[in-house]
């Protein structure tokens, strides 16, 4: 009897256990530490926004200043109410023709719960809403100083609601529900954290229009010379770097969106190469280039590093992630010189040579320095992959946001008046304009 | 015999295991990520001060930049020791009458390890101390430019020991010992992060303050009309605001106290109203307000925005999210020009309309928009406890704050000399003003 | 039969349990919730840099806000590229004869994963490297304004190769490797999260180099009486002391290297110390003191009693902490006074009575305010090793720095041209200087 009362226990209990484990507590604890890794992560590349805002108010001239921040806080406002209002829907909704995705639920945050990954649906879109943000702001840098705030919103909705999601859809549309055909990830591209996905095509939106919109006014002479221009504060941008540098953290290591043990690895990646791509930047710009860009050198060459590890941080060792890194300095050194010396482009704040360079060089260091047994494909397919991966997404976005900002152009105009351009937000207003000599301002 | 053994193994194992699971192991793991969370969450609400001291730099004169660094620095100061030392006490101690709370254990930090909470009782004290920080804060902004330093400080601790911890023993004073009468939470007031409790009070505090000390010389002329004053620099405000935005997802975020699955959600309907309250400010200014105020408006819509979700966050869906934003950039640009227009109040940096107004349209949110099924009471009368909630606290902090300043006042005098208010922080020292020139500086 | 079949599921099922609890699910749990908190703890500690950044900038002159954002950015890359290459090793690697580790795993990151630690070894790499930038930040601070960007850059890759790597293995080279003999720890001393192995350290190579390189034109005349030096913004430094501080919260937190119940009082005394250190400089200076420098008082005694806790901080009570933040508020007034008005030290941004004066304070408190039953040693022969410990860490890094810096002021020079000095890095280049005006710059 006691036996058999004995032999129950030993039966019931670990029953109970075995109950407990799977259905409360311990799974509960399971996504838990995901859910809480994967928020503090959406947390830091929210940060990220401010260190856009702080990098590139700091290399803008003085009376662009204010403008600049203002485009930074639309942009992050647009790319909130764009991606959560229809965005993120079509980006992780139900792939139609492996085109776009389409899930009412998705839409305005309507039913979010779904979810298929360790994590629940809501915590899935703060991180990648913070994500669309960040492609969003690549654009601002690039066509501060002469455009209007409001085409520049206008522009950036529909990055938000159209164009980051439709090639996010392709790259990345099957992360949530598991029976979309995203083609590209088909097809076998990789692109972990968005060299391509984010960085480049940012880059590229912000290409298009910085040819659109043209250079600020004195950033070339008559016979195309270039003209010097002042920062209005370097260290301030230094700030920048470090604030993007810790957004990096989560910006990569959230990635995998669970909390694993790879976790550190890729974190320790990301920090090797922006360290490394730092380094050799410096040392290239202080021996063989013109040392008054030595502070736009270092800080790019920092970042175009932690662009370049972003798209491989996941299948890379740090050795290799140093010399990706240290690639990635000499080429953003060298693009940024083409860029404003043979392609006569006024990009303000070296955004292209960062996030365009550094996205396809990071894109393709997957198949270049990826550990093989990682790669989906053998690895010269895997470039052969990554290089259409790359071409797809550049040729998508040349092609739309060349539309939507001509049709901007024509119906409202880009461009601030010269006179708001030279003068800041504030000239030609009511006000006298002695009273906001320090602060000249935004352009509106 | 050996069966006996097998079942005996069979008995002690889960017997064991039982034991573990409940008393050490995964209890802890239980609590463990609830206290991670809210630790995180008290780091970014600690982290808002920088926001704040931030925001208020941009938008204040260049002379007085120092001042308000100053200021901010001080209540951060007076917020930790003041709180630390009774004010934690009076809030979360035993209730008397209802009105004070009261516990030698909980001042100056002396046992603080008691918690009816699943988070240990000094996680609990560092995220409450945040809190309160951020209550005082609010009143740097408004009182800035013209207030001493000293007169501020004691201010500044008074109300950390006393007007935010009575008020918040009314509101919240049973969260950490549930058999506390906290009498507002007892008829059903419902305020999740402090719509009222931090905000309201904070920028009541400060209007009284903005009334007893008068305008900064130079804001109004002889007639009372507006005259123009220079922000000092705006961009560096938007920093101030992204970094607040950052901090907003811990003050929300982690007032469930746990780490449940409606964090997500929450964090999402903060970051919904934020945008959305941007959106609505900026399109309001931009086509039916004077433009020269449009940063002004922008960043203040958001924030308040953010100060309106912040009472309702964890009640309403993200549409109403969007409405309440929508609405709340709307109700900041009006208030704006109310305070400065028509009640011509000085309130440099409009702390008034974001924490003031703001807190009190989220305050009601939580009837209006509230789901039925989580309100604590019937829809209007909700409202209706909602209301009074908002009134009590207004009352009484308008007669504690008007005695506190009005006895400062008399003793000590609030504000600066006008040679100081005008040249700076180093003006009528001994050191010669030129070498300050560039930052003229603090209010002492 | 079926009894025997019971008993085997009475068996069975405990041991799959127990197998599953101690290699899978709970275990990992277990550690996820470390790793995750010191991840975080190392990202707060990354921050860091952002508020040294900051800090300095404010404070020194126009002129060198961006040589120091430039050395900022500088040191964090030799910090991440020197450690990870080789100092890891050296610190954490097997000790030879108790001086200096040597682990060909621990170089360059070939292969982080052993760890006796309940965390990975590569989260443990991250939160040191975090470390050891912060270690060399200090002296980017102390030497700014007249010292050239590639001498310092290589003092900085010495300092995280050998100088901090060598101390650091003999104060904490068992944490990673029991069996590691770490002398300093073996006889007993005590320094929880680093007053002296990162705050003295840094603050004596930044000392030696001071005296190496000499003061700024213009801080001294000819008699050696102090000319005054503006600061640039004062405002700006307050957000680096915000920065400075919440990343704090993971410099004291984090060194437990495990979440538990300490974390949160050893927070609380972290920022009890730094508020009360904080109150008592600006009391002692507003009342005793020459009021012109309120700013730097209030702002580097709160750093004071922040970095005094740090060695104590898991020993003390929160009314300890109290005391000794009181304490380091007076220290730091004293000796910043010392250090400019009787040694004639050109510090710019007070590194020395900061990191100093309050690491060596914060040792000896571990002694003097820790408690009985938490010491390693009988109180007045703990104070005696407290005292050895700091004594050796200044013996050493004064030798090592001083060869350190002779050599490379004998071979490339320390200092830039008077001409730079004056006028910034752009002076006496190929672009017109007018176009610096705003941002006259680095010292290269």
């Amino acid at each position: 009897m006691l036996k058999a009362k004995l032999l129950l226990i030993g039966i019931i209990m670990p029953t109970l256990l075995i109950a407990n484990e799977q259905t409360g507590q311990t799974t509960a604890e399971f996504h838990s530490i995901d859910s809480l890794w994967v928020l503090l992560c959406a947390i830091l590349v929210f940060l990220m926004q401010a260190g856009f805002k702080t990098l590139e108010t700091g290399l803008v001239k003085r009376e662009h200043r204010a403008g600049v921040g203002a485009k930074n806080l639309m942009d992050m406002v647009a790319g909130l109410l764009g991606f959560f209002l229809l965005g993120y829907g079509f980006m992780f909704g139900s792939s139609h023709f492996g085109i776009i995705g389409f899930d009412l639920n998705l839409f305005a945050g309507t039913d979010l719960s779904k979810s298929e990954l360790g994590i629940p649906g809501p915590v899935f879109f703060l991180f990648q809403v913070a994500f669309a943000g960040t492609a969003l702001t690549i654009v601002s840098g690039a066509m501060s100083g002469r455009t209007g705030l409001l085409p520049y919103l206008i522009g950036s909705i529909i990055t938000a609601i159209l164009i980051y999601p439709v090639f996010g859809h392709w790259a990345w549309g099957n992360l949530l529900d598991q029976d979309n055909h995203a083609w590209l990830a088909e097809i076998g591209f990789m692109d972990f954290a968005g060299s391509t996905v984010v960085h480049t095509l940012g880059a590229t939106v912000g290409l298009v229009g910085i040819i659109l919109v043209g250079p600020r006014l004195g950033r070339f002479d008559m016979h195309g010379k270039i003209l010097p221009i002042k920062a209005s504060d370097y260290s301030y941008s230094v700030l920048g770097v470090i604030l993007l540098w810790v957004g990096w953290w989560g910006f990569n290591g959230g990635s995998t969106l669970t909390f694993g043990n790879d976790v550190s690895t890729i974190i320790l990646n990301t920090n090797v190469a922006g360290a490394s791509a730092c380094f050799s930047a410096f040392i290239m710009c202080y021996f063989f280039q013109r040392r008054d860009e030595l502070m736009e050198k270092m800080m790019g060459g920092a970042l175009t590093g932690l662009v370049a590890i972003t798209a491989c941080c996941n299948v890379v060792s740090p050795s290799s992630a140093l010399i990706i890194g240290l690639l990635a300095g000499v080429i953003h050194n060298l693009s940024f010189d083409l860029i404003l010396k043979v392609f006569k482009l006024d990009d303000p704040v070296g955004a292209i040579p960062v996030h365009g360079f550094g996205g396809i060089f990071g894109t393709l260091c997957v198949a270049l320095f990826g550990k093989e047994e990682l790669l989906v494909l053998p690895r010269w397919e895997q470039l052969l992959v990554q290089a259409i991966g790359i071409e797809v997404c550049i040729a998508f976005t040349v092609i739309v946001s060349f539309i939507m900002f001509k049709v901007i152009k024509m119906v409202y105009g880009l461009r601030v008046s010269p006179e708001q351009e030279l003068g800041g937000m504030m000239a030609g207003r009511k006000m006298p304009k002695e009273f906001y000599e320090e602060e000249k301002g935004a352009k509106i």
